[in-house]
């Protein structure tokens, strides 16, 4: 299988912070669950995204403000309804890794808010799945 | 050992949804980890808590705005620098359980930024550990 | 009449603060508007809840990053269609009292917008009164 | 003593809205508390203010998104290290008044956290009281 | 052309800054885009407001924690579907200039979304040209 | 000079939108900012950035909850002092251009606030200017 890669940053604000001011850890969850669903709508072609499942997460690093955080999202499998990612974290300026979560399993629902099945077996590399909708020029 | 507990309550508001309306796991993932650091305060006494370890994640059932969830937090655990909770979530209005994470570790750190020993094995069943502040009256 | 009691923590991040470091007298109303409203949900049994009435507000010692606020909400009295509430605030860290309001009344509304009546005349103790919504296991 | 009058308006977005899409009370608050303290930097030429006293709140109607919302503030006293202003909140699109608080009692601070003397008994009505700091252009 | 004349005043929060400690620019560019539509509900007695053009932005000051801003809006033009607002921020207790936008356009939509026809000429002084909804009292 | 290219996308939530459910053009313009300064860090090697010219903005779509925006920087030339970027604003879902803005100046400063030379004149394509912090493990 391809392996489609999707790497994204995030620069750590004074909203990130914890009340010792490091990077609050609910925060970094919040982002990756975020760019996890972006990257599973590239693959699954559909915009109703759910997280399933994620495996256990060690923090090994902390961050601290001003600090750029790299996430790394890899396709590393596809079920009948579903994409599983790996996602790896680190800190630009340290080198240090943060954090790797090996699976990420999101769902795509349909309409009536059950999993549908996708029929794809390989990574998209770009938008060739992505769903279309009507122009909304002004 | 005695046995902890804690219950907090979250009610979904249109900020926690993601864009298909139901509550984005990221927002949940978010109050978790804040809640389980301030469990945690009251077990090692330490307000400098990181969060070191989440065991896996299944997500078994959605919210949708208006529900009510309720987070309860056990500790199960001390180690030498920290302390393990397991966390269970569900829906009051639907009574569906919404995920179980079995083990979340927390560190407490001393001022230098490293964990530090906190020589307990039983879990505070109150304030008895609250580290204490001058007070602050207007 | 029995009283029910419900106590709920907030951990004081960086931004809940105001320009000169100190908790912002905002925040803790959201805090305590929400938390209020979560509190009458169980009492009502009505997720449609509006605040109606606050009564006077004394701050009486200021909060800092890192300390651990204490709500705890009272149901002191039911009326035709409300509920009323007492609300006792304190730092955990400085055992210092924040502040105190005596009366807080939310009211429950129907589909139609308006108040209704609900037939009780004392405190729920737990999930009794809690609205029920259909199953969304994934 | 002359009366100055500060009118300031809000838009109701979706994330200020409650669990039944009307104005979360608490956000509401939150705005009034932020704008009564600008309102206090132009009267005490102070810009370390807290929040020391809100009389009753009587919340008379409702309010939905896309709403614009009308809090005007008027100086209506000055204590010895404080100055008291009233809150009248009305709906833009309905006419209704939304609340009144009739007392709001701010304090300035000094640089060691005590309330300071201020000897104005009269209220500014424009700059002519605001501190003065250093230029900082690019 | 009568010229009407819109101040608001923001102060600058832990959560507006970047993080290098002063006003995130991003954060500025929101509270205009959001001042500015409310400005031109008044002009154009529409509320679904969009922001159709932003001339070039010139940032000259910088802002720290603690400081107060003030956005002047003032009316320039009607355009047949669209009102034109210029944009002065300065700094109160610098006294410096932050920046300038010359020319803001707003378009009114019509419930099909498209630019809806105004006919207004002049600049509006007051409330006269407020859409009007049903009262919600409590 | 060759042309670094940086991609990021957003997924449009409650969160982000304007009264009437449309993607508010200030969380647009406060994304771009956030991003572009990040850009900037890879390019100038330093993480002081600030935003100090934004050329004019044609908002010529909108966008909608749920869609999927691609937000695309380019370096375009450096000054002494600064670096120069272009944004290209796309909604991935619709295929519409949603705006561009084709000069965005940041600048570098130092430890004094003040602007610094960097001698750059060619774009970096990866990580080699981005300045080294400490390990911080935990």
């Amino acid at each position: 299988m391809t392996t489609a890669s999707y790497t994204v940053r995030k620069w750590v604000k004074p909203e990130d912070l914890n009340q010792h001011g490091t990077l609050f850890g609910g925060s970094l969850l919040r982002w990756i669950d975020e760019e996890a669903a972006i990257c599973a709508i590239y693959q699954l072609g559909n915009d109703r995204m759910v997280t399933k499942f994620l495996s256990e997460i060690n923090f090994v690093s902390s961050s601290v403000r001003g600090d750029l955080i790299e996430m790394n999202f890899r396709v590393v499998a596809f079920g009948r309804t579903s994409v599983t990612l790996k996602c790896h974290v680190r800190n630009v300026f340290t080198d240090d890794e943060v954090l790797t979560i090996s699976t990420i399993v999101l769902v795509g629902l349909g309409d009536n808010g059950l999993p549908v099945e996708h029929g794809f077996i390989e990574a998209a590399e770009g938008n060739e799945r992505i769903p279309r909708r009507a122009s909304r020029r002004l």
